[in-house]
C-alpha cells in the first residue's frame, strides 16, 4: 500500500472509526493466530479450504519428518490465521466474559487472511471492519446498524442501497412448504441468485430433488418487487398463518416503520432473495452494495440467537456488521469521491541550500513543529528544481527559501506552490502566517 | 485485547501517528506475508528459526504427502509472516522505486510475528512502529529522528532517555585493533553487555580467541563515562589516526552539538557500549530506555548504507526508527500515565423503560449524534440499576431518563454520574446542553 492509497484507507476508517465510537461502540483486537479447532467447521467446507494454517516448527516438525508421519504432521497443525472476525470475536465474549460489560458493543478494524485467487475487489489479506452488539435481543440495535451504515456512507458521499430480509421469513416459507430441514439447503441456493440467476438456482434446487411446489414458491419470492411498503404486504400471503414466518415480517415492518421514522428509510429496500450464506443468522439480515459501480457488496451483518454456543456460552443474542474496507477504497476512487487528501500532509517545506542555510532553517522548522505545522527540511543541497519537484510530488502547498542572503538580512522568500508568487517574511510573520493558516483553515487536521 | 486496554493502545498511536506526519512521514502498510526468502537469511540463525512459516495448501500439500517426500514439502514453503517492518520495506521500496518520491519519508505501524516464547513485554505478534528515511545521507536526519523521539515521548509524559553510539567508531576502533574483519563478532558479543555483564562479554571474546589488547579496549570502551562532552573528548585518544572511527566520533560531535542548538540535548546520552545486534547499521544507532521502570528498551533505531543492495537496488542510504508500543503501553500504565481515556468514549445513556419510551429516546439520540455527541440507548427494558451500573462501567458521564411522564411533559431528567445531580431539561435544552459541553472541552475527540 503506497502512500496515496494509505491515505484513502486512513480517510475512510476515520469515518467508520468515528461513527462506531458515536454510537457507543469500543474497540478490541484478536490475534492473527487462532486454534486450527476454533476456526475449522464454521464456514463450510468452501471455507475450511481457504484457511492458512501455520506450519509446525522446531522439534514437532523433526519428529514428524524423521518418523515419516506425513499424515500426523497435519495433526500437529495448531495454529491458523484468522478467516473473518465474527468467530474470534464470538471466541473472545466467551473467554473474556467475566470481564465484558453486557449488552457488549463492539468494533474491530483488523486485516484477515483467506487462500482465495486474488480478483479485482478480493484479496487474500483484507480488512474487516465490524461492530457487533452482543447480549440483547433488542430490535433497536437493528435501527442503529441501519442508521450506523447510513451515516458512514453518507460522509463518505458514496451513493448506496442497504438491502434487508430476515431468516425468519425464509425459515417460516420453508416451513410451511414442509422442509425445514432443508432450510439451510435452500437459503445457501438462493445466495447464488446473484451470480447463477433465476434458471441456475431453479436448476440447482431440481438437481438437490426439491419438489416443484418450493420452486414455484421460490419464483414467487423473486417476483414480489415494489415499495418497502408494497413488498410487505405481498409477503404477508406467503408467511400467513406461519408462526415464525409472520414474527420474521413483523419484525421487518417494525424496522422499515422506525427508519421511517428516523429518516432512514431513503436507503432501505426489503430484498426476499437476500439469503446469506453463514448459518448462525437467525433473524435480520443486511447487504449493503455500492450505486454507480460494478462490485459485490461492500458490506453486510445480520442478528444471531446463538454464535458463542459452539464455545460454551449458550444463549447470547447479537448483532453485527460489516464494511468492507477494499471495495468502499475502490469505489470511493472509482466515483472519484475522495477529498483532497495530500492537503492534509507536510504544509511546508524549507529548501536546502547547503549546511548552514539548513541548520538554520531546521531551527525555524523546529518552531513551526511546535505549534504544529506539519514541517519538512529538505536534507541535502540539491538542484532547486529537484527539490520543488519534491514538494509538488507531495502536495506541499508552500516552501521558504532560505539562502546566505536571507539569513543576513532576516527576511525570508515563501513561495505559494499552486500560485507560483512569493513573498517575503521576518520569522515572527511567518510562524504567524502559518499559525493563522492553521485556524483558519478548519478540519486540516 | 479488551477495550480498556485498546483505548490505551489507540492514545499511543494517535501520538506516534501525529508526529511522524508533522516530520514529513507518510504511511505505508504491506502484507503479512512475505516470500520466505525473502526473510531468511536477514535476522540472523536465531531470527530465522523464529520466523512463522504458512503451510502449503492443496494440490502442493497432497503430491508432498503422497510422494513421501517430507523433506521436499519444506522447501514447498514459500511464504512467511514478516517478522520486523524493515526487510518487509526494503523489498517494498525495490518494487515500488518508480513509484517514490525520494528521500522518500514513510511510517508504517503494523504487528509483526516470532515465534518467540512470549514474556513480559515480549510477545509472539506486536506491533512495531517504525519511520524510515532513504534515499540521502544527510545527518540533518539524524536530529530530526532524535527530535521526533523527544517529542513523542514528552508527549506521552513517559521519562525516556536516548543512548547514541556510531557503529563508525567501533569499526574504527575494531581496525585500530587490527581486526576489521571480526567486528561483527565484537558488535555482537558487546550487545550482550547488559545481559551478560563486562566478565560476561570478556569470557566470549576470550573463548572466540580475541587477544588480550581486544578485552583491554572493551574495558576502555566500557569505562569512559560522562557528560556527552567528557565522552567525546576521552573518545578521540581510542579513535586517533583512524579515518572511520574519527568520522564517526564527528559525526557523534556533530549531532550533539546541534541538538543541543535545538534544546534536545536533555534527554540524549553517548552510550560507547551501544551496539545493536543487526547487521545492516553503518552509522548513527539509537536506542530508547523508559526510565523509572524496569523493561528492555521501548524504541530504537540507526543508518545504513545499504538496505535495498541484498534486493538488488544498490547505494540507496537511509535512517529509520523505532517505537516498541507493547512496551510504551506497560511502562505508561505502570506508571499511571495514561490521561483519563474512558472520557473519550460514550457521553451520555439513555435509560430504557419500555418499547414507547425506548422509541421516543432514540429520536432524540439521534439528534444528538448529529450533532457529534456520542450517545447510547440502552436496548432493552431493564432494572434501573442495571442500567446505572452498565454507565457507570463504561466511564458514562451523564444519563437521560424518559418515562412515560417525561414524554407528556415534554421535558426529560438528566443525571450526572459522578455528581448525582439532576435537572429537569425540554429537548432544545438538552441539544443545547450538549452542544456547548462539546464546545468548552477542548480535545475532547
Amino acid at each position: 500500500m503506497l502512500p496515496q492509497s494509505m491515505m484513502q484507507r486512513q480517510y475512510i476508517i476515520g469515518v467508520i472509526e468515528h461513527v462506531f465510537k458515536k454510537y457507543g461502540f469500543q474497540p478490541i483486537e484478536t490475534p492473527a493466530f487462532e486454534k486450527v479447532e476454533t476456526l475449522t467447521g464454521k464456514y463450510g467446507e468452501e471455507g475450511d479450504r481457504l484457511i492458512f494454517k501455520i506450519l509446525p516448527r522446531g522439534e514437532k516438525l523433526k519428529a514428524a519428518v524423521e518418523k515419516g508421519e506425513e499424515q500426523a504432521l497435519l495433526n500437529k497443525v495448531d495454529e491458523a490465521l484468522r478467516y473473518d472476525l465474527t468467530v474470534p470475536f464470538a471466541r473472545f465474549v466467551v473467554q473474556n466474559q467475566n470481564d465484558l460489560n453486557f449488552p457488549f458493543k463492539r468494533y474491530q478494524i483488523q486485516p484477515v487472511w483467506r487462500a482465495d485467487r486474488p480478483q479485482k475487489g478480493r484479496f487474500r489479506e483484507f480488512y474487516q471492519c465490524d461492530a457487533d452488539v452482543v447480549g440483547s435481543h433488542s430490535l433497536l440495535q437493528e435501527i442503529e446498524f441501519v442508521a450506523i451504515y447510513t451515516e458512514v456512507l453518507s460522509q463518505l458521499k458514496l451513493p448506496f442501497l442497504i438491502k434487508l430480509n430476515n431468516r425468519k421469513i425464509l425459515a417460516g416459507i420453508t416451513e410451511k412448504l414442509g422442509i425445514p430441514d432443508r432450510f439451510s439447503e435452500f437459503t445457501v441456493a438462493l445466495d447464488k441468485l446473484d451470480k447463477i440467476g433465476l434458471e441456475g438456482v431453479k436448476k440447482e434446487l431440481e438437481q438437490k430433488d426439491f419438489k416443484p411446489e418450493v420452486l414455484g414458491t421460490l419464483e414467487d419470492i423473486v417476483t414480489i418487487k415494489g415499495s418497502n411498503h408494497q413488498v410487505i404486504n405481498k409477503l404477508s400471503a406467503l408467511v400467513e398463518g406461519n408462526e415464525i414466518g409472520e414474527s420474521g415480517l413483523s419484525e421487518v415492518s417494525f424496522l422499515v416503520e422506525q427508519c421511517k421514522n428516523l429518516g432512514l428509510e431513503q436507503h432501505l429496500q426489503i430484498d426476499l432473495t437476500l439469503a446469506r450464506g453463514l448459518d448462525y443468522y437467525t433473524g435480520a439480515i443486511f447487504e449493503v452494495a455500492a450505486q454507480g459501480v460494478a462490485l459485490g457488496s461492500i458490506g453486510g451483518g445480520g442478528r444471531y440467537d446463538d454464535l458463542t454456543g459452539i464455545f460454551g456460552m449458550k444463549n447470547l443474542p447479537g448483532i453485527g456488521i460489516s464494511f468492507g474496507l477494499d471495495r468502499i477504497q475502490l469505489a470511493l476512487d472509482e466515483l472519484k469521491l475522495f477529498p483532497d487528501l495530500e492537503a492534509q500532509s507536510t504544509e511546508v517545506l524549507f529548501v536546502n541550500f547547503g549546511e548552514k542555510e539548513a541548520l538554520y532553517s531546521m531551527s525555524i522548522a523546529h518552531e513551526l513543529r511546535k505549534i504544529n505545522v506539519k514541517t519538512e527540511v529538505y536534507p541535502d543541497k540539491a538542484k532547486l528544481k529537484k527539490q520543488l519537484d519534491y514538494a509538488n510530488k507531495k502536495g506541499i502547498a508552500a516552501v521558504v527559501m532560505i539562502g546566505e542572503k536571507e539569513i543576513d538580512e532576516g527576511r525570508f522568500a515563501l513561495k505559494n506552490m499552486k500560485s507560483g508568487e512569493q513573498q517575503k517574511m521576518r520569522k515572527i510573520e511567518l510562524l504567524e502566517y502559518f499559525s493563522a493558516e492553521k485556524n483558519s483553515s478548519y478540519g486540516r487536521h
